[in-house]
């Protein structure tokens, strides 16, 4: 029996993410990488021509190597460019390592990356790179915990609060909800700000003003706000950026040096939304 | 012999546009409603579940009926209102109706539409109902030529002109060359505006590099701009704004009501650009 050739056939030439049943995208497989179901979720990467490795839960695109900086960007740099002294830092999610890495290259004194699935941190370490560096920061303190469950038991107190979740159906389902928010509200310090990633402004519209609706009920300044992610559906991203007394336009300091994406014009022009937006 | 089963099998139920050669969109083909090659191109147009009629042309998605609006407001009303008398326009390509909608929508006295391809016109005639209204308008012209041709043999001159071309292989290909702007610029009013779809800033940062050093040799104000368009590569589109006298932030009047995605704070927002377009 040819052992090659049978792993050849079982594995995938083309991995597809259907973003509504008849449409989407198509990604051909160079190599298969990885690919496995964890306690909580089907994860695969593949290595593509175009965007390098791609790292998908569930079928749905998390990372890539060539378009990731425009996600990571705008989750760390319009918190970590107004908040007054972001020192105590928390990440929900973020198993790819990629909002650590953004957010470790401010001053801060520590982060806690709480990430539901130890097969994630696993294969990111073993092919993004970054996150072999980020975890070596004396800064940050991996937590194998589920995130609601985290924020409900922790005593401690942060300035900045990342919510990098999946989407609102599979292990992400309770960081969707308006109960993990209450909790998370009491685990900021006065001045502090919860960013979340919300959903495409093209596809779920409905589902950001539900959002929306319950963010304003909790927070003074429920702002959101946009950028592009070529390989997110529809290609734009909506962001919220929560908080009870800073103002997101606020802006206390410049972003760290090298950055591809994100500046002070980008910043401000972000928070320009559409009419389907303007709830 | 059955006829149906052999027209059925004929058609494709899946259309791709390929981004890349190892990346791109798909889109299932609920009914596929025309497949012509005309002189110029091949001509697509399908039905798909989510995004409605999808217009491609030589394989690439020119117009969807879902997401056509961000292309044709962002195209249009940054021009249309900072021009201090937008009366007689140009639109050169744009076949398919939807800039000469969106002008329409203002007092002008008179737009040109001139589109190379009388295929393209007829299937957008057949299925876009605003095609058939906007050619009703006493105030456009269609004429049937190459935009290059007529803009060098006319002797008429432009408020504003829009370059909604093609991409740059094919029939639009004299279009996104420098001679074509020095024609073109002899077309226009002392305070005439061009715009000019680019690229994806994503995919074809290079190629807007290459045409910005041409705008910056032949005009006193280029500028690129950019604006989500969720069927195009990567999501996003790169547009430029070219004018001798009239500076793009200085807005003389409101948009015309009822759209659905520009409005004054996406105008200056449209305008901030990521460090890879800071040529």
């Amino acid at each position: 029996m040819d052992k090659n050739k049978h792993v050849d056939q079982d594995q995938k030439s083309e991995i597809r993410e259907y973003h509504t049943p008849s449409s989407g995208f198509f990604f051909k497989a160079k190599k298969n990488l990885y690919s496995k179901k964890s306690y909580y979720q089907n994860i695969e990467l593949i290595e593509n021509e175009t965007f390098g490795k791609i790292l998908l839960l569930d079928g749905l695109v998390q990372t890539t190597d060539r378009d990731e900086f425009y996600y990571h960007e705008m989750m760390v740099h319009p918190a970590c460019t107004v908040h007054p002294s972001p020192l105590e830092l928390l990440i929900i999610g973020g198993g790819d390592g990629g909002v650590l890495r953004e957010v470790l290259k401010y001053p801060i004194r520590s982060v806690h990356l709480v990430e539901i699935d130890a097969e994630v941190i696993a294969v990111s370490k073993k092919y993004f790179p970054w996150m072999r560096e980020v975890l070596k920061d004396d800064r940050a303190t991996l937590v194998i915990n589920d995130g609601a469950n985290f924020v409900e038991n922790t005593n401690l107190k942060f300035d900045i609060v990342f919510v990098d979740s999946s989407e609102p159906v599979g292990p992400s389902a309770s960081l969707h909800e308006k109960l993990f928010y209450e909790m998370l509200k009491k685990r900021l310090q006065p001045e502090g700000i919860i960013i979340a990633q919300v959903a495409s402004p093209f596809f779920h519209s409905g589902f950001i003003q539900k959002k929306m609706t319950f963010f304003r009920e909790l927070f003074r300044f429920p702002s959101l706000y946009l950028g592009p992610v070529p390989t997110y559906p529809g290609g734009c991203w909506c962001y919220a950026f929560l908080s009870e007394q800073i103002h997101p336009f606020d802006i206390k300091r410049g972003p760290p040096p090298g950055l591809k994406y994100y500046n002070p014009d980008i910043h401000k022009a972000a928070f320009a939304l559409p009419h389907n937006l303007n709830f």
